[in-house]
């Protein structure tokens, strides 16, 4: 059994994203696709990053990974695969790989990674606007095939990594950013939980709006208030119950959220 | 072969659907997921439970039917599992499963409920706001892959119950409600054919517009007339023939509909 | 292992997608499924052809494209199935499977069409309303569980056709017009490569704006500029680089678009 999600900024209107499970059918017909998002903002690598790191890790291991936000297709920028961790990573050498491989990091995992240089492995005729298809697919079910990651092309050891925001020091706290807004609303920081323990009680700031304290969970609170908690991934969020926090507070990814001890 | 579908209120930009997908396959590598929707409006579980009535008694038997639109997840509101009839049904305990459980009573099937309260068949790690991911998405996958439901909680016989609007008589017909409004902008209302056959010809109100009579079908009136005709679930139905009722008349859930015999 | 692709109108909200995939797994429990799109406009059969046409032959041979645009569903319309090609199609009479045809003759591969006109195919009961899930589900899943087309009803040889759009000449070029738009904005012409090369260098007039020149990939000219280069199929397209050419220009589909040698 062999699993492959997709990731893309295609939307899901046009049929790229549906004709991509075909090509990949066609090389590992027992494959199980399971789409991650293809609704990332065009071109967006951050937000494809941050869903990416959110939603990989809960796949059983040897899942092929396969991002596709490639604003330099067609150029010289080169296609990669990639054994990191537990998983395999196919996409543009862009930064999107940079999650999976901080991951594999972290735990001591395999980092073995390929420049996807050999058309045999593509389909026999490459776009220049479309190597989600042409070339990111079949890589994808090759791997998911059995295909050992070093046929596939020519090691390299200089990917492109991708700097995502990092938190920093304040006098009595920290100063974080808005790096995701979820489909409820909900704010998400790049604060997480071991940032702010050693803080006790916090104040947070954001878009001009003070929130004193924080809730274990949205049940703790009236409908319809602001309120701080830790989100699935430990990160400082901001929500209204029972509503929409992007919306009350005007929020937008980059949006500075400073949190101090009180 | 097992199957499990998903309904939930959580959108699918931001990965945690396609997430759900990976838990589940890493317990029960041989299930076939569909979704049925992720676009249900934030917490509003009268229009789940209308999806999932709509579209759950299409699949095979066994099937297993994962809910979450959860405004309770972190507060002590209980996560069931239930053999409902043909189905079993894994989700809040907020009235979710009223559907499954009225069509299984209905048929003389067996009615089985668990609280499942039983770390060991949820993820390591239980989040205050991500119950999809945690517990549902793995009591499901159990009950995919074998698991008897009666190991996976407490047995329990007061879950929660929805009250679903109901038809009121009048003196000479019905009156219903607007219950669901489909992607064509079709007008779905409580109102059934058992309920308007014995009133011979019709005359229906709605947003303040009178439709005379119905119709067997879109193509017997020309495009952009008013229609009512009885919908896929025998339901009475207000549409714009190639066009948008709910557009056209305004309409949202909960509005009243009117229906005499003339 | 048998695959098969859903193409509809119906949106993903309400749950009729989900369910056609209940139908089908009933019948062919081991199919594997593929969304092709359900955001064609409603009726839209021209924008639903250009979808097949693009995704159908990237899928394995035998696959069942099942196509859903429907807006003669209850009236006397024909339900066909036809083997066209290296496919199988099944959907309304209603120029739908054209694309398909086309190719199946272009490649001299073999064409046989059936009027699936045997109740012992469809569901029990079937609504006026809803062939997608009553008619066309069943009968795929029969086809893909390895049912011969013949048994699935009476053969025709009159199926409708659509008549898409084609390119006229001019005296020094082509006049096309815009066929499809992509989720990134793209806007897709039925001006091809075989028409425009042996122009030489061209100018491209769209929308009352000149584009001079093609480019291969949008990597040769900065961001926000207004491009024109070959789409995945061949295809004339007119982008913005890192942005969205539909809402700059206000393109639309049937939009005039001229392209002249220089």
């Amino acid at each position: 059994m062999s699993f492959i999600t997709l990731l893309t900024d295609f939307g899901i209107r046009d049929g790229a994203v549906g004709l991509m499970k075909g090509v990949i059918w066609r090389i590992a017909p027992e494959a199980k696709i399971a789409d991650l998002s293809h609704a990332i903002a065009p071109q967006n690598l951050q937000e494809a990053a941050v869903v990416l790191r959110f939603a990989a890790p809960y796949f059983p291991p040897d899942t092929v990974h396969i991002a596709v936000v490639d604003p330099g297709v067609g150029t010289d920028r080169r296609p990669i695969a990639a054994r990191l961790g537990e998983y395999y990573f196919v996409g543009p050498d862009n930064g999107l790989c940079t999650p999976l491989l901080e991951m594999a990091e972290a735990s001591g995992g395999p980092v073995e990674i390929v420049h996807t240089n050999k058309p045999q492995f593509w389909l026999p005729e490459v776009s220049h606007v479309f190597h989600g298809r042409d070339i990111f697919s079949p890589i994808g079910a090759y791997l998911a095939a059995g295909t050992p990651l070093a046929e596939l092309g020519t090691p390299i050891d200089d990917p492109v990594l991708l700097a995502l925001p990092q938190p920093q020091p304040r006098e009595n706290g920290w100063r974080g950013e808005v790096i995701f807004i979820d489909d409820f609303g909900n704010v998400h920081t790049n604060l997480l939980r071991h940032h702010l323990q050693p803080l006790g009680e916090v104040r947070v700031r954001l878009c001009g709006v003070e929130i004193e304290g924080m809730v274990r969970t949205f049940g703790e609170r009236p409908a319809d208030s602001l309120i701080a908690l830790y989100g699935t991934e430990h990160d400082l969020m901001v929500s209204v119950v029972n509503g929409n926090a992007t919306q009350r507070l005007g929020a937008k990814i980059g949006d500075v959220v400073e949190v101090d001890g009180r």
